[in-house]
């Protein structure tokens, strides 16, 4: 199995990303790494090896599971067994698995060796790669973590066959992200004008998108693996938006990817306002976004406001105690610039009836 | 206050020493760090600061407090009171409390800043440089931790005047670690030649001191910031056989120090058995290490071998299921050596009687 993408990040830790085509390939790369091994699986993906390897931990799946109890149970299970700091975990899951995994081996004696198999196409195509790990805490979503690479990420296109149709849309709103953040125009090209292949999960189509999509990744953060120097923020187009909308909904009514999706056409919609986003260009993207079946003309209540100011005004993103957004000023060209809480309320809000 | 020792460490930090000779200029520092700060102290340490900042948390002293619970108090009151990844956590204190510090900043918006004022000689003298945070975890100590050095290290020797005379010689020990991890002399000779300055706590010696000291512990560090290449090893002299000490007394029997100095006499006579350290040098460090009050000649009993060999298996620095220990080949050249189970047990245990 070749590797597709090199990129050295925190602590000079290289990540390699590895595109199986095939369960042998995917086999015989699980099995290199031999048996001072701790799998961590959750109950949907621990039934895609069998029998179960002897030193394993499964997890309940889903977004509130990601929390210290959980961590604890991989670490326990980690000295339990005798592992030492020469030990690997895998992981095997979506996003809320591989960042719960990686917290944990980040952790483990101050840093095992960490292997990610995402499994949905959020994780394949965002989440393994980069070395954000972190759960949840009070309510804020990745609010304690570290940042610690895995050494490798293997992806498994042929994996995605099965995901529910909510959990794959959920994914392709990060791929649509990183199109809008590169110059280079064939990702978004083909989103425009492979609509039906995409959406019927064309393999090899998949390979090629997610192999794209990880290259613009993997140029942000090899320039900023620790988001120190604003570079890496890029990637939070969308998010502060996003992440303000999941919370309101207590991350049930909304999943990541519509969230995003529709921070992104905040977003661009603040950057027109502000006269720094070209406007063709915005109205291009929020047409290719809600081609895909976002919903991107939705508004808050009124009396969500406050909490979603407040949801807001909790951003990691902060700086003295304001917060910046990701704008566009055109296909690759980020900015990062302070909305005015007038302007934010003006672009999530419904307009009164009438207006 | 000037800066006295620079090193960059891991993740390209750099972590700054100041050494301050009077109280305003301590104060001066820490006024500088500014409002955007959370302040971490125990029982004893908060005395040190009236009034206390708006701020602050105030943790029990004492090694059973160094868990997840009060690493989580930080975390919950950084997060109740709104602070950002532009904070600053400046914790003040010993090991216990500077290592916990230490770990919920590396965690809180994966990392914010971290400034450290020890006040005990060891965390003065070792501890508070080097970026190993840790909380101990199902007996183990310090098995959960990152790599994340303070920003600054602002050390007041003036506090040591008022240190139990325990905890003062528990610092001493890994002083005299450092006095034989270099080949220049001058820290060997001084602690050979000024015995009783030393134990009077002259401060003016006592800034020369830590000042070399930090300067060992920094050569080390520096060339191996995460310790993945064997060099950082080097400062874990006397410290495997130290802590399964330690252990066998559930850390109540035996300070760190007073381990760790009886760990580095193991430590000798396994290289004198080996034939790798010269034996002069080793007569003459014992001896140097008696001449502090430290019991040398310690030898636990017969039934305690399991359990001390199990705390020895357990150890972070075991590759392969091996045991690995550092050795002296003379003063200044460490090896990393396995030593097998019965010289380990030979090394030990009380011989049995009138042999």
């Amino acid at each position: 199995m070749e590797e597709r993408i090199s990129v050295v990040l925190a602590s000079g830790r290289k990540s390699s990303v590895y595109i199986a085509s095939n369960t042998s390939e995917l086999s015989a790369r699980l099995s290199s790494y031999g048996a001072n091994v701790l799998w961590v699986m959750d109950e949907h993906t621990s039934q895609l090896l069998r029998p179960l390897p002897p030193i394993h931990v499964i997890l309940e799946a889903g977004e509130p599971s990601k929390n210290w109890r959980n961590v604890e149970i991989i670490l326990r299970t980690a000295v339990q067994e005798g592992l030492a700091r020469d030990a690997a975990f895998v992981g095997i899951g979506g996003g809320v698995l591989c960042d719960m995994t990686a917290f944990a081996a980040s952790l483990f004696m101050r840093g095992c060796s960490l292997v990610l198999v995402p499994t949905t196409l959020l994780c394949m195509t965002d989440a393994a790669l980069g070395g954000k790990t972190a759960i949840d805490y009070m309510g804020g979503k990745n609010l304690v973590g570290t940042f610690y690479p895995a050494r490798d990420i293997l992806i498994f296109p042929e994996l995605l066959k099965s995901l529910p149709e909510g959990e794959y849309v959920n994914g392709l709103a990060e791929m649509l992200k990183h199109a809008l953040l590169t110059e280079d125009e064939s990702l978004y090209r083909t989103f425009l004008t492979k609509k039906k292949n995409i959406l019927d999960r064309d393999p090899v189509l998949l390979r090629t998108l997610i192999g794209l999509s990880l290259d613009v990744k993997a140029a942000y953060i090899s320039r900023d693996p620790e988001e120190k120097n604003g570079i890496r923020q890029a990637l939070n187009l969308g998010h502060t938006f996003g992440h303000a909308l999941e919370s309101l909904g207590g991350f049930r009514s909304w999943s990541h990817g519509a969230a995003v999706a529709w921070g992104i056409g905040r977003a661009l919609e603040a950057g027109t306002m502000l006269g720094l986003t070209e406007p063709r260009f915005a109205a291009g993207a929020q047409k290719l976004l809600a081609m895909y079946g976002y919903d991107m003309d939705y508004r808050i209540g009124r009396g969500e406001w406050m909490q979603f100011r407040q949801n807001i005004l909790r951003d990691k993103k902060k700086e003295d105690g304001h917060v910046h957004f990701i704008l566009l000023e055109k296909q690759g060209i980020p900015i990062r610039r302070m909305v005015d809480e007038q302007m934010i309320q003006a672009l999530v809000i419904s307009p009164p009836l009438k207006k």
